[in-house]
């Protein structure tokens, strides 16, 4: 077992950390893996999350993701019938080994356990193949050969959706873009970067920051998570209330269709008006529509200076307040704001031994800036402090700006997922709401639920009126999901929220769609779904709700 | 005429300005109307361009767009058939008449003369019928009847397109959204405006601004051009480098299909991950799959202080550097960054009279920045010019942050198009193309035509790779037009650039796509018309190719 080879003990290991290269596992031998991490300046606090992915000696991608598999079968817990498809048989297997050679096809259950099942071990599939093509042209065969024989596919990334979009649900052949991660160019003229899809979001935005440039993404995942999974997925995160959303800032795709035929939407430009913009199919329809091969992004130049203040408050009124005045007094510089209710700090530091670097309150914020002049940062932020401090809005905050103490409150925040993991099994929901009704959803669940769950907590983007909403219990419980769905959709809908605010549907979420979409829009995506992929062979079971 | 009651010689009359009240109108008596606009503090620079949209006393619109007709027929000039519609007949005219009202159904040559031909006076079409909706009810029930019947429609907004995408080709049946011009919401907290599609974006900025927002989208025709319209054709602008492109910004669409089905894509959440979004297929689809009717869009806060600079410099190179310099020095103040060649200024100073800042050079910069505290503003403005003056990559500058001069100097830039149009006819091109090839397209065209033309100059978006290379003669010239075309458009693909930036492919342009479009990709667009417009009655001949 290669965690014993390195001297260290599982309950060491931090999950969800990319390591690429022989060199930095030996690093980890005999240290904690966090400590290392911490370390490390070229690894920022986003490696640390919840599943570990590892290279082995041999760089044959191994995922390792949970020490425990209880999960139940997709198919069993969820009772969905499978599609009208072939199985896989030795001709198939003849037909990909001589395509790809030997070593990039992978068969075995141990082999691919981690690939068919998901990191928050709530879905589990049973696919028997996994395929790593390398290049775009690789991808159309598989994909022209799959729907000549009805053969059902699941195209993968880093495997770290969390509404089970990236494992199949019975045997779908997975295509993994592990090998696809050649960045192509940076034009530094314009500041855009083309590459393929299976680039780490982490490695690229090291890439790009060598020539002054940022990826204007930035989520927890990013140690692990394929830039071609957040462009299929529409990936929010930390900075989108900045940098804006992904079908902004993509401006190229390229992607291969069911039929194996390759559609070139990929243009380096800012501005391309010539024709219907179809790359905006295939952002978003988590892999539907067709498989993301390559990509051009537009990168903002990267930060100056960097501070981050984390704030308590007494009221969500006063956050409300505290999120205006920072629209107005920190301006351009605001990067990310963000929400943390008591449960969800109270959970990390219960089950993660962290210390927060303040009191105990009902609200935290955490408000970063990110600029080109730090003296003019630290006055705007200054500014910001005292008039919301003076004011008595916020009660009590910290700034920090040396990596280290911005590292570990982003720690607080970052690892609330990993954290509430602990507690058992996770209901989670990603909604977008009002900002009027944003912490109401909270307190109204909550009373909902009683005393039938362990927790139910609040964090998420208050910037983008992004809520997470997540509800504990020690296992999964069927009882305790049907009080919380739908319930929670009708609360949503009902004030014309998002039911997926950044998660997207994928298989769990796939059935609710209407309560965030209109029937007519949805027999659109149908029809849509029915012109790309007549035989329905991608990514089947996800996105659009059974018939 | 009206004119002659306001006793202004038409002469004076500075075209393209929204008059909205019999107030303003009064105002005009007796004084050149640039003046009017200039002394108007309300009144911004983007008043002042091409074409003159004037409300009557009785707040009915006229369109009295050129003072000259000399367009000849699009179906002639540019020989292209009509499709198998219905002519209108007086049982469709009774039916529009219920539904409407007498008021609200526009008929006969002189009233419709202007709704007929683009403001370029390029293409001109024969509609003998306008309607004017005011509600998605009425739009869906006008839809219905005309899919039903098999009558051709042209939605229109401003009328202030560039490719004639705006304007009927033969007689289709003109639906204007000049009466749907409701704002319906501003949530303050999460700074979204929901508002019809026909609200002139001037206004709509203006309506915004009492709330301490902008809309992000800027652009000469402002005063004139609706929101709908530059929902349906992206239009991109002037500070598109700053705020990022409509698919970004557009949160939520409202659109009637052909069928009049309508299709509610309306959301004023940031993110909303549920299902293929299908709001895109309207944004920059020019009227050609849905006719738009609702809008949400996210508004930034509105900057606290703007400086202007104007830059003179000797070298494209040069350009290039300064450009960089910008954003590393201004960062995330800087929210546009302009390029004008020696000649398109000449143009402006010999047409228009207008005196530039600065002595005579090569090339010349506009750089905008906009933030929060002016105080920092001018600090980073100051070390980004002492900078660039410093190394000699700037020859000479001046930076203005009166409002009076800012306008000047704005006017210099935005009013090129209409000095152009003094010349005679102009063939206009709106490209992107890689920046390290920018200036060079037009130096290639310019030794390429020879003689045969008064101007071929450049100018436009630096910053986002869009240049407007615009060519004028006398008159059209069928010759000179096959001396460009598809030259121009050989060249533009041959750097892997886009033929249409940000004006669209419309009527004029859409014959050239698959120089920026794969065939693959065509053939997909065709199939998404079909899909969505069976009978192919929204906006024929625009957008796609001629089968």
């Amino acid at each position: 077992m290669l965690f014993d080879r390195l001297g260290l003990s599982l309950h060491y290991i931090k999950p969800r950390t990319t390591v690429t290269s022989k060199q930095q596992v030996k690093m980890f031998h005999g240290k904690e893996l966090w400590q290392v991490v911490s370390m490390a300046s070229r690894w920022t606090r986003a490696s640390c999350s919840l599943t570990l992915n590892l290279y082995r000696w041999n760089k044959t991608f191994i995922h390792t993701s949970s020490c425990h598999r209880k999960c139940e079968l997709t198919s069993k817990r969820y009772q969905v019938k499978r599609g009208n498809y072939n199985q896989i048989n030795d001709q198939n297997i003849k037909f990909f080994t001589e395509l790809l050679g030997p070593h990039r096809i992978i068969e075995g259950e141990s082999e691919l356990e981690g690939h068919n099942t998901d990191w928050l071990d709530t879905v589990r599939g049973v696919s028997s193949v996994l395929l790593k093509p390398k290049t775009t042209e690789e991808v159309s065969a598989i994909l022209t050969y799959c729907n000549q024989h009805r053969l059902a596919v699941c195209p993968q990334g880093g495997n770290t959706g969390l509404v089970g979009g990236s494992v199949p649900v019975f045997d779908e052949i997975i295509i993994s873009t592990n090998l696809m991660n050649k960045v192509e160019n940076v034009d530094t003229w314009s500041g855009v970067v083309t590459c393929q899809s299976g680039c780490v979001l982490e490695a690229l935005d090291q890439h790009v920051a060598d020539f002054g440039l940022m990826v204007p993404l930035d989520l927890g995942a990013k140690g692990s998570c394929h830039i071609g999974g957040n462009v299929s997925t529409n990936a929010g995160g930390l900075r989108l209330l900045r940098y804006g959303n992904l079908h902004g800032s993509v401006l190229g795709v390229e992607a291969v269709l069911a039929s194996g035929e390759v559609v070139d939407c990929m243009t380096a430009m800012k501005k391309d008006n010539t024709g219907y913009d179809l790359k905006h199919l295939f952002i978003g329809s988590e892999g539907t529509l067709g498989l993301v091969t390559k990509i051009a992004i537009h990168c903002p130049s990267r930060p100056q200076a960097v501070n981050l203040a984390f704030l308590g408050l007494s009221s969500y009124e006063n956050v409300l307040k505290t999120y205006v005045a920072a629209k107005s007094k920190l301006g351009e510089i605001l990067s990310s704001c963000e929400f943390i209710d008591r449960s969800s700090l109270e959970c990390v530091e219960e089950n993660l031994k962290l210390k927060p670097p303040i009191s105990s309150h009902e609200y935290y914020m955490l408000i970063e800036t990110s600029g080109s002049n730090g003296t003019h940062d630290e006055e705007k932020l200054n500014i910001f402090l005292e008039d919301v401090l003076g004011s008595g809005i916020v009660d009590d905050g910290t700034v920090a700006s040396e990596p280290s103490r911005m590292l570990h409150i982003w720690g607080l925040r970052e690892r609330i997922a990993e954290a509430l993991h602990h507690e058992g099994y996770t209901y989670k929901y990603d909604i977008s709401i009002p900002l009027s009704h944003f912490y109401k959803m909270v307190e109204d669940m909550r009373e909902h639920l009683g005393s039938k769950i362990i927790r139910c907590c609040g964090y998420g983007h208050i910037g983008d009126g992004n809520l997470h909403l997540n509800i504990t219990t020690e296992e999964f419980d069927k009882e305790v999901l049907n009080h919380i769905e739908p319930a929670v959709y009708e609360w949503t809908s009902k004030v014309k929220g998002s039911i997926s605010a950044e998660h997207g549907l994928g298989f769990k979420k796939r059935n609710y769609i209407h309560y965030s979409k209109s029937s007519g829009a949805v027999t659109i995506m149908k029809q849509m779904k029915k012109l790309l992929d007549p035989n329905g062979i991608l990514n089947p079971y996800k996105v659009l709700p059974d018939e």
